[in-house]
């Protein structure tokens, strides 16, 4: 099967090596790989990487299924911000004379789900979203501190194969004080560092960046945000060495979701939370355009960290 | 949060107890789990058990997103026979004034994504269903095994714990001939019983099943499916006795998916397909109910069995 979309000369390469390697495996949409078991095991591996670093602070292990209420998912206010990035789930209610209408409409190719209601799911866009509305109320003095894997929807069909329409996030949320939360930045500053450029030897650098914020007012939302630092990534070459890939993001919300899910501070105000997100797949794929396709042949060093 | 959906008091004890624990987590919509640390680590000491059990037999290691094309989601035929449980996956396009639109209809709590066009997306509604399409084309001698495990989608909103509506199953997928399947449902059949009974000490039993075929039509396939015995399940009592639920599904689709997605023996004939899945919450959900929501607590031979 081959992908339909514009792919850049490296980005073909690349698609090419890792589909020859069975690391990717290309389905008949694009951005919606399969992985093999040699890029799954070195996900395996990043998880328990990460863990070693984070897994000492006492946080709150929760896996969500990549499903929101639409309740929450409108609280978020994703909609509000990136209503390209979407998925919403609708499903089909009749009985058996709708369903031969459904067929006959599929059968002479037509489009046939406009007429479905909605199932009151959207997918999963960022895996800390499930975390804020669990978290309602007034926090403990230490606060929230919370582990999430979860896959994530971003409809963004691309020929570049780390921009995947579904892509698995590993990140640790905190919720607390601003002071709180300036620790947990901090800390994850350097670890996320720590493990990129020393231990898996990757040429990765830090940079405020800005979320891509949709429509002409989003231009502003995002300006606002490079200009308070709210967000930083590191960014590792993969298809482009001028376009360096974001692998890693680390956000501070300040009072946006403790507000929109009124989750409150021992002394009343507003939560404020941040988090940090490892890239699963985006940071496979830098080892393997880094260091190789074969993860026997990596550095001994970046073996010895991944346990590999 | 509370769900909204009927629940009979086993259901509701269950239920409760389990969210006491923090096992799951509920959201604020029926069949929709968050999960707690302790729940899952017990499912990755069942992915290694069945590994234990299967990886031996050199199958291929796939991991796929739940996201299946639209196309080869009609191709799977799916929507002829279990529409009801289907969830497609529509998406915005538009620009800033039908942005501004969408938010005023989101104000006003009217339904907003009626008019969403779809995004070429389906959810993966079993585990197997991406390994088909990879297999076009004739087979060699050994025909195809495949290890796999996915989230799967079933739009049943409940208010039994064991049935949400987005789950993982850890699936074993053979595709050959006639007689590379017998020996593989023969294989399995027994793995599993020694997997459920012997080293999980579950009451579980075998029995002959059929799938939920949707409308009038649906009830001849369930009988002709039950008749030629292409179903079976290992059923577990969890909320109830009398119904006990299906933890395990081994199933044989002779030429139907063969057919579909241009599969051939060697010979020239259409492959024939079978696959067995592990309900991997499912499983999880009839442990905690035989031997107690604390594993630590769990026989000792089962905790060996697990490696817990």
């Amino acid at each position: 099967m081959s992908i339909s979309v514009p792919q850049t000369p490296a980005e073909k390469k690349f698609y090419d090596e890792l589909v020859a390697h069975k690391l990717l495996i290309p389905c008949d949409v694009p951005g919606v790989f399969g992985r093999g078991g040699v890029f799954e095991d070195v996900v395996d591996r990043l998880m328990m990487l990460i863990s070693k670093h984070g897994g000492g602070d006492g946080a709150e292990i929760q896996r969500y299924p990549p499903l929101l209420s639409r309740n929450t998912f409108v609280q978020s206010g994703y909609l509000k911000s990136f209503p390209q990035m979407i998925g919403v789930v609708h499903s089909f209610v009749g009985k058996d004379p709708e369903h031969k209408k459904l067929l006959e409409r599929v059968d002479q190719g037509e489009t046939w789900s406009d007429d479905f209601p909605h199932a009151d799911l959207v997918l999963t866009p960022a895996a800390c979203y499930p975390v804020y509305p669990q978290a309602k109320g007034t926090l403990e003095a230490k606060g929230k501190l919370v582990d999430i894997m979860s896959y994530c929807m971003r409809h963004e069909p691309s020929g570049d194969p780390a921009r995947m329409q579904m892509f698995r996030q590993r990140e640790y949320v905190r919720v607390g004080t601003p002071e709180q939360i300036d620790e947990f930045r901090e800390t994850w500053a350097k670890r996320s560092m720590t493990i990129m450029v020393e231990q898996l030897q990757l040429a990765a650098h830090r940079d405020v960046a800005n979320d891509p914020f949709f429509g002409r007012g989003g231009k502003m939302l995002a300006m606002n945000q490079r200009d308070a630092a709210l967000k930083h990534e590191i960014l590792i070459p993969i298809c482009s060495t001028e376009k360096p890939t974001a692998c890693v993001s680390i956000n501070y919300h300040q009072e946006h979701f403790g507000h929109l899910f009124e989750i409150r501070q021992p002394n009343g105000e507003y939560a404020h939370t941040s988090c940090i997100g490892f890239g699963l797949e985006r940071t496979t794929l830098a080892l393997l355009h880094t260091h190789g396709l074969a993860p026997a042949e990596w550095p001994k060093s970046v073996r010895e960290h991944l346990g590999l």
